[in-house]
């Protein structure tokens, strides 16, 4: 259909092109957002290697682009950035923006079960079944050279996308992920909300638990975790890195778990070491 | 009084601080915002050199600070970075905030001398009069060693500052300045609501005006401009580089103007050429 894929702004940026586009989502179904920054080998016509980046509660496809200060590095090191919405956006459920963690941009990058969530609430489908294969057809993006990472919900969505679609992304890295929903309030109130209470359904969907179940390390070349530790949501016990990292040792999994003295929770935390987050990608792609 | 300078919130970035502040302000007679990056060595109380940086229309003391991706190299450079407000708020004039253009988020860095804007909108005085010796004060700073930017109204504020500053300002570069107010509509506008009609003063806060009357090159080292060609401001004849890149040649400035094809007049651009604007203002301060 006409608004199926749709360039809807482009800006040039350190010789690579930051492009946002519109297109059309049949497992949402609903017009989605998504951002791109292309290094400059890329707008040229080469092939590259990309990370996607899943944001945070509240964020739109535009905060990483804006706030991370990953462009200059990407251009450097070959590497296309990718960024969607964290939710489906115009649907109309009723109260679906009344919470900021729960509805309009907080969709936890799983496929709701529960009613009325889960016509639409399809991000894992999505990002796995729509936007990348789009990408893989119309931009110079090599989708076997494919990294992820992300922030805080975002965090929680790479690291259980990573694993539970093993092989398709070649490594994987967080800012302050919510490393233990089932364990978190967050976590408790966005799955009983779009998976019921099936707790063995929830487990499916926690990255703590999904690394526990791995009989070998699914990253042999190491996770990068960063986690500040002024950051409020740490303290209020959101985020639970110990648990990943305990996970980790069970099963085996190298992880580099930083924790940042004085850093807190926001863009000025991942611009700082967004850098050395590109570095561990462009090592493994 | 006692929210003379307030300490609003503060980040940890790239091991130094970013920190936003309130104060009341007596040129202003109201309360402003600003903001302030300190490198690392500055938080353990070294004085170090700053740049203040002006924004553009319709902007905040907050958006450079998180889109243009300069304190990276701010902290390896040893050298703080300092935004104001681009306006007076919360004066209740009628009409203050109809247009983008004018009023509220448009000081254009001027003093006003018509009514009503003559008795708050005093942006130069402010900056030079109030907060810049407030930082001196307060804040590990080094204002002998100062340099002054901006982008697009804060770029015609940062050249024209620093010329009619001599000595105040030790280094000074733009990106996309409105160069020649007197000769655009956003200037003309601005300078007759503030100014009034007498085109004598006018000249006074035009930098391609204050050039072509120095005697000698206020600045022997140079005064750098990057300037995209794919801005649309440009093409509608609102910035003038070349009125400005005359007037240089006139006064005999040193002056590179950078003509950088497909950029805009956004953060986009200014994230790319943003480390070439530190390093010239290193160079000299």
């Amino acid at each position: 259909m006409s608004h199926s894929f749709e360039l809807k702004t482009a800006h040039a940026c350190f010789g690579g092109a930051q492009r946002y586009y519109e297109h059309f989502s049949s497992e949402i179904g609903l017009t989605m957002k998504f951002s791109v920054y292309l290094p400059p080998k890329a707008v040229m016509g080469e092939k590259v290697p990309a990370l996607i980046y899943l944001a945070g509660l509240t964020c739109t496809e535009e905060t990483f682009m804006t706030k991370a200060g990953a462009q200059r590095l990407a251009a450097e090191l070959n590497i296309a950035l990718i960024c969607p919405d964290t939710s489906p956006r115009g649907a109309g459920l009723p109260g679906e923006a009344d919470a900021w963690d729960f509805g309009v941009g907080a969709g936890f990058y799983l496929d709701a079960t529960t009613k009325p969530w889960a016509l639409h609430w399809r991000m894992e489908s999505y990002i796995l079944n729509d936007l990348l294969p789009l990408i893989g057809a119309k931009l110079p993006v090599d989708l076997q050279r494919l990294g992820i990472f992300g922030h805080s919900m975002g965090g929680h969505g790479a690291l259980t996308l990573a694993l539970r679609h093993p092989g398709r992304f070649k490594s994987v890295s967080a800012f302050a992920p919510i490393a233990n929903p089932v364990n978190c309030a967050w976590g408790q109130k966005a799955f009983s909300g779009y998976l019921g209470e099936d707790q063995a359904e929830w487990a499916q969907h926690d990255a703590s638990e999904l690394m526990v179940a791995q009989t070998q390390a699914p990253y042999p070349a190491g996770i990068l975790v960063d986690q500040g530790l002024a950051d409020k949501f740490l303290m209020e016990k959101q985020l639970l890195p110990e648990a990943f990292e305990a996970a980790c040792a069970k099963a085996g999994q190298p992880l580099t778990l930083r924790r940042q003295p004085g850093y807190d929770h926001g863009y000025y935390f991942i611009q700082s070491f967004i850098d050395d987050h590109l570095r561990h990608h462009a090592a493994q792609l």
